[in-house]
């Protein structure tokens, strides 16, 4: 429970109207009841700002400023960015499960291995030899830690994460179910009519205060590392080849994949199911929209989009075809003849 | 052992030719063999009936009516949906694996949560605080039930199916290996240069007779819940993001993507790898064709598309590369001047 | 430790300089130092040749010819096709994890399953009824095989791979963690306004020598088999449809999809997150480039491609608007009236 007051005091926020209401839990601007805190960031949700019967909104200051127009009668806090404000506030209502140290005793753990006697290993999971899972580390049920593996200090693999070989988290890594990390990347020679494997030696370096989302693959090095720095976020089910390096702050959305040896900058956002292909560099501050195929380097900041609108089947149909004439239509127009 | 006769009577199906003959199992017209019943539903493949060895083949009234042409020596089932016909047949032969009730004794179960006398819980599982397993669910080996998750009635987790938290399943839900449900969704605000994340409070309910795929994710909410209405089918490998709506009866095929708070209406069918922008609203009856990208709400029925059709390389090298130039080619033939 | 001429040797490789180096790992051409070996395979990389601290560096027999222009000092291997001949030799060069013969005391293992001698089985892993486990097989930890499952001779399951039912390996085959394989197809009838299961009776059959990558899922067959033939290699997060066939030797790079009854040929190559739909057939030799579509059977072998290529956002925009014209435009240009 905490008071509109202490709320304001806390994250150094602007208070318009009665501080001592009591804040119990978080709601949307629709959904809020009574004793909830709900945030306007979006302006196309600012209509529903007359209706809320959320007790106090987080919102801008011309927002607030606007509260007899908009309707609102409730308590305004009054932040510069208030899905910022938000997400700190919303981080003191969310429910911690109890994570007591020691090892579940089903689990399977190499003699070489060490795990800080603070660490939480849940029930099922595996550590191999010579890994290391330090201070504060939370291992959830079913995971997996192969081989030379390091979980840093106040990590958390929230369930069923499998760590291949040769993987060394930094502090305060996140990861989600069914992630794998460290398994072989697509490294092949045709020899001879065959495919030939090419060995994968090398390992995964991911940076501090990264997370990592559920399915999510990132394939070890060839040779060297396949390294995320710091601050990396990655949603659901991306795909990061062998030797892949993302820079610091840089986030991708579901489904993204990203082929092997490319390098990928700081602040980049990189939209759903985008693909870059192998070898490219991408500079910082690229911002990719969703299902786009980078397919050469960028080299200046912006944003970079590929692909067709969304139509009636029957006139894409129509259009789809014409694509296909093209060049052919264009040289009419340039009057060329064909080559 | 069914008979031919058995089946018209229990399915209310039509009947040419000898009932007496017995079906023992399934096949396709062109690999079953004596004693195997087949189906006819796509026209591609009526030249097979002239061929099959199939004892009994279900088919439509036209088909059977023209056996003498199709060449067609065997019993006809009739049916208005032969492919639905043979649906319920063909369960009549598939094996069921025996899943005794009773909990393995390798789980480890918190003492807070319940399960059901007659469910079954297979090796290696994990049940979460305040979770509850209803009557006749069955959860296979490896899979991990979070904190306050509901499997309801005669629902299964086929094997290694993730639930992490908060995630309510109605009756006879049936998830496949590797799904993950109830990750945490992709909130993120960028605050003095670090992504803040945002904490992801909601559940996920999934309705009654929902299927969900391997390697399937389906996020938690951030305030609210992310909702699968009833008998939604999610094929493998796709991604739905939080508090994603997704209405009854809508079927998705593999590798499919929805960006979160995208409300999807009822009876759509969305095709392999598109993809669904977040925020958006789909209607009812939509079809959107493999691969396209839904980048704005759609409002009428009907099949929508986007992209390119597949070119030998070196003309769609051509053609892409035209395609960068149409804005200026358009102008030119509509006599504007650039911009 | 090898010398450079033990491995020219070994490898029937030309040799030029000192061949008593000794060499005890590899490295990048940038990255090694003395001791490791490196490779020139791809001629971009070939101007790192004169800063190389590689003692020994595989490559063709012209780059070895020109090394007092590449300024290239140290000992050469020369090989005809160098990337294979470095894959060779750095297979020597990579740990052997030891997995020793023998069944760990946490696995649930039904009795009527068969596990050889000499197979390895890991913590935590679960055999099903009548799954035969062949000599020198090797199970890592957390997997999971079903009923009626074949793991041939040699095979490796990293660690964490489900085979569900009626998944027969063949021999030397490799499984990344999170696979699925054998999950049920997606298969549905609409009947009375409700989806109908149709049942999947079918199996995977994988040939020798596949790898089959991280989170990837293969379907079982309807009523027939899915089938991989002989070295198949598939990236991770695959998606392969019931009753898919495969042909040997053909290569899929991450995320690729392949619905239900495609046929593909052998020797193909299949780019990262492109789409084959189902039913068609692509021959032998045919070469798909990365996020292409595949919507029609393909007869000829050769490159294939669809799509646009990447824009700055506001170009983009412009020219994806025209494209919704482009029907129109087309007629304007060839003087025909709209129909």
């Amino acid at each position: 429970m905490h008071t509109a007051t202490a709320l304001a005091e806390r994250f150094a926020l602007g208070l318009r109207g009665d501080g001592s209401v009591e804040i119990h839990g978080v709601g949307t601007l629709a959904g809020a009841g009574p004793g909830q805190l709900a945030f306007l960031a979006n302006p196309r949700y600012r209509p529903q700002l007359a209706d809320t019967r959320a007790s106090v909104v987080v919102m801008g200051e011309q927002d607030a400023d606007k509260s007899s127009e908009t309707g609102f009668a409730g308590v305004a806090l009054v932040a510069k960015d208030p899905y910022a404000a938000f997400a700190r506030m919303a981080a003191l209502f969310e429910p911690q499960p109890v994570r007591a140290p020691g090892i579940h005793p089903s689990c399977d753990i190499d003699p070489s291995a060490t795990v800080a006697d603070d660490a939480h290993v849940g029930a099922f999971t595996s550590i191999g030899a010579r890994s290391r899972i330090e201070s504060g580390a939370v291992l959830g049920p079913g995971c997996i830690v192969g081989d030379a593996c390091v979980v840093g200090a106040g990590s958390e693999l929230i369930a069923r994460v499998t760590l291949v070989t040769r993987v060394r988290l930094g502090h305060r890594v996140r990861i989600h179910p069914g992630a794998v990390l460290g398994a072989d990347g697509f490294g092949l020679a045709m020899d001879a009519g065959r495919w030939l494997k090419v060995p994968q030696l090398g390992g995964v370096v991911i940076g501090d205060d990264c997370e990592i989302g559920a399915n999510t693959t990132i394939d070890r090095g060839a040779i060297e590392d396949t390294v995320l720095e710091e601050d990396v976020r990655l949603d659901n089910q991306i795909q990061i080849g062998h030797n892949v390096r993302i820079g610091a702050h840089t986030a991708m959305a579901g489904c993204a994949a990203v082929a092997g040896s490319a390098k990928i900058g700081r602040y980049c956002l990189v939209g759903g199911a985008a693909g870059i292909l192998g070898h490219l560099e991408i500079c910082d501050r690229v911002v990719i929209t969703a299902m786009s195929l980078v397919s050469s380097s960028i080299r200046e900041p912006g944003e970079y989009s590929s692909g067709t609108g969304l139509m009636d089947n029957r006139s894409w149909r129509k259009n789809a075809a014409r694509f296909k004439q093209l060049d052919e239509l264009a040289r009419k127009i340039k009057g060329k003849p064909k080559q």
